[in-house]
């Protein structure tokens, strides 16, 4: 698909389709023949306050898909083996930040809220919440910034 | 799960969860392990604007798990052989009514937009979109009403 990133810290980013519609738009999110699907172990919704930051977690085992429907919301990506730092914004009120971010296990990920209202994303994970296979560091462990970094 | 309900139509409500964390809440949708989950097949949303409503489809194969994670959406559910209709309403603002919709194959389903901003399902499809096994009928096909048919 044109517009695919594949980045140096393994992160992906797919652009999505809005599809008009009348009474309302389709948006498209994740299909199971999808790049970056990893299996389905769970779907929940996280959301993050403006100026908030939510940080940072590794994950063992866990393949993270992610799309924001409403808001904006940053993520950081690292990768702690090579130094490689990545940032990508999530809306659906732009087209081409319209789209899903796959990140593998083994990196350092944060996420912050950007948009006034709501920020929401979705997290379809290829295995159920396990506490046991996640990591977690004080944000400050990681140098976050709300610029730079671009994907 | 206290508060699942099973209607006569087939479809299943199930009561979720909004976790309230520093920086905004997460809110859960769908795991692998739970009741309603028919195998993963593709996760999109749909909005739908107040006072618009969608339908009516039907699908040959496909379960629809819905969850409504901003705005609120009436969901009608026909059971053409028996003649059942029942409606349910989500919305995540009413800690009652922030759930799961799980529909199986063969029944008819229209869905219209009660909240005054967005509103928005997603619906974790156990197939991928297949136009083959979905059926379209006008909406004054079945009576659509914005009351009435309590699940």
């Amino acid at each position: 698909m044109s517009g695919r990133r594949e980045t140096v810290t393994g992160a992906l980013f797919t652009p999505l389709r809005r599809i008009p519609t009348p009474g309302g738009d389709v948006r498209h999110g994740l299909k199971a023949s999808d790049a970056g699907f990893a299996g389905f172990g769970e779907a929940y919704f996280s959301s993050v306050e403006r100026g908030a930051v939510k940080g940072w977690k590794r994950h063992a085992r866990m393949t993270l898909n992610l799309v924001v429907p409403i808001g904006e919301i940053r993520f950081l990506v690292v990768d702690e083996a090579s130094g490689a730092r990545r940032a990508f914004h999530l809306t659906p009120d732009r087209s081409e930040a319209y789209g899903r971010l796959t990140v593998p296990p083994g990196r350092w990920m944060a996420f912050g809220g950007v948009g006034e209202g709501l920020n929401l994303l979705l997290n379809i994970a290829s295995i159920e919440h396990d506490p046991s296979e996640a990591e977690n560091r004080p944000l400050d462990a990681i140098s976050w910034t709300w610029t730079g970094d671009d994907s």
